[in-house]
């Protein structure tokens, strides 16, 4: 890819910086820009790599063969209605991004099972509430929508810590130490089988809204949620008014609908939620820019490319 | 050990109604008094399971044969000045004991890894914090102080999680995947090694205040503390200069050796530190009356106890 283009908007200017210090590196023929630099030529760039684009830029650029998302998801591209239709985008999937979402979604999971929100209240509010004492992970079921890459590295993780896991894909699939339900039809099965329920399913027509009353109604009683997928998927009031009436237990909500979440949100102040600012899988500029090269040699070579979004699964 | 005396001091009044029910259905013929029952024969008094029992109380009992600690730690017992010399002392372990703990500190550990003081702080405040990524388990070091019952489940659960684990004992021993030091000569090798360290030791002279200026000093900057073990470990006005100096970058604190820890408290309202009311390996009536039913049976056949006391060790 010797005098190749990259065009880069993730993370500002300062972010530029990094991600030109790692290309430098790992790709020293490649020309690297900032989304906003005055001095490129349309036709020069073959690549870019995004975040949140602004609406109808990319269609701007003739020769624009890749698009590489900066983060696991890809709706923040889609978003935009004049993407070029014929140019494929890479979903941004690390060996960190699963190692991180698995740390997140453990501690997640542990966070709940020893009852950290009410015990964080009690922190602040000076009680001494030693009967929270919790339950235990073996004693706990665990369910996990989503069976991608991210979703199975979760599973395995969650069974080596004795979780009793259960896991939900489209289709069946086989996953040592998981019980795995699939399709619409096992759907409301798992549900009823689920004390912590982590969503990691991917944004599609299918799974808009679906941390809803419906879903909420569904679960037992004291059940609990780790919404780690995408904002699209949780209605929040839906959220506050399950976790006001006793109905849910508690939750751990990384990713939202508007972020970032504003300061007076209702459920950054509840007493039953822990409160993240999308930062589960947030994965190192190093282990990013690593994938990125791989990708764009692959690309070069004519080799196939890994975690290519497919419009008709709609991941 | 039909009809036999079992006298208990543990929870309270609703505690003994719990237990009662527990030991009717396990040992029959047991008789099981509460500490306070004003009909008690002192010499038909045969075992005592007990927190913090009143001083001189237990001396009181000429033909008393074991003290059975209602918790893992005996220290509530051996602060008894009138503690009669020549009865066993069973700790309380629990094959729940190790799971409970093992979930507390993974969870600890996990919490460290992702700043979640620090992310507490900004969901109460309504920061968008999302510069707070973290780091990874696999690339953090965790030192487990003390390789007994507890620590060795400990380190084995988060060598499950990814973490790269050390461990120190008294003595050489070998644990799958934990790189184990011994003896005090190693000390400092294993702390200068360490990004997070999980306190377990016993209490005994040699160990007490050791969570205190000198350890804070020889750990990496930036490092953490789990303090799980007992309460005299740990100087907590060296553990707060150490944070606000900013050597320590967090701490999660369990265990003081003022409970309940006063509303008040400077660690209380630290932003570096998550306190929990010393709940990490709290166990269930349910196991805890389990445990006692076979250290009974063991005692009734002449079989050798588990987890006796041992004064030379001093755990």
């Amino acid at each position: 890819m010797q005098g190749d283009t990259l065009l880069i908007k993730s993370g500002g200017a300062a972010a530029l910086t990094e991600w030109q210090h790692h290309f430098a590196r790992l790709l020293p023929g490649l020309r690297v820009y900032g989304w906003d630099d005055p001095f490129i030529d349309p036709r020069s760039v073959k690549y870019a790599l995004v975040y949140q684009p602004d609406h109808g830029r990319l269609a701007h650029y003739p020769r624009l063969k890749l698009i590489l998302s900066a983060a696991a998801g890809v709706d923040h591209i889609l978003a935009d209605p004049a993407l070029p239709a014929n140019v494929p985008i890479v979903r941004m999937v690390t060996d960190e991004t699963r190692e991180r979402m698995s740390d997140f979604v453990t501690f997640a999971a542990l966070a709940i099972v020893r009852d950290m929100p009410a015990l964080v209240v009690a922190q602040r509010e000076g009680h001494w509430a030693n009967e929270l004492t919790g339950r235990l992970a073996r004693d706990t079921r665990v369910s996990v929508l989503g069976l991608g890459e991210l979703g199975s590295a979760v599973a395995r993780r969650l069974h080596a810590n004795g979780f009793r896991v259960n896991g939900w894909a489209r289709t069946p699939k086989a996953l040592a130490g998981v019980n795995v339900f699939a399709g619409e039809d096992q759907f409301d099965a798992l549900i009823a089988q689920t004390d912590i329920l982590v969503n990691l399913l991917p944004d599609t027509l299918a799974t808009r809204g679906i941390l809803g009353r419906r879903l909420f109604a569904r679960l037992p009683a004291g059940a609990s949620i780790i919404q780690v997928g995408r904002g699209a998927h949780l209605d929040r009031q839906a959220l506050i008014d399950a976790l006001d009436s006793g109905r849910l237990r508690s939750a751990v909500v990384d990713v939202f609908d508007v972020e970032p979440l504003p300061p007076e949100d209702a459920l950054r102040r509840h007493p039953k939620v822990l409160v993240t600012p999308h930062i589960a899988s947030t994965v190192s500029y190093a282990a990013r820019a690593r994938q990125v090269a791989d990708v764009l040699g692959a690309h070069a070579r004519g080799a196939p490319l890994p975690f290519v979004y497919d419009a008709i699964r709609g991941y």
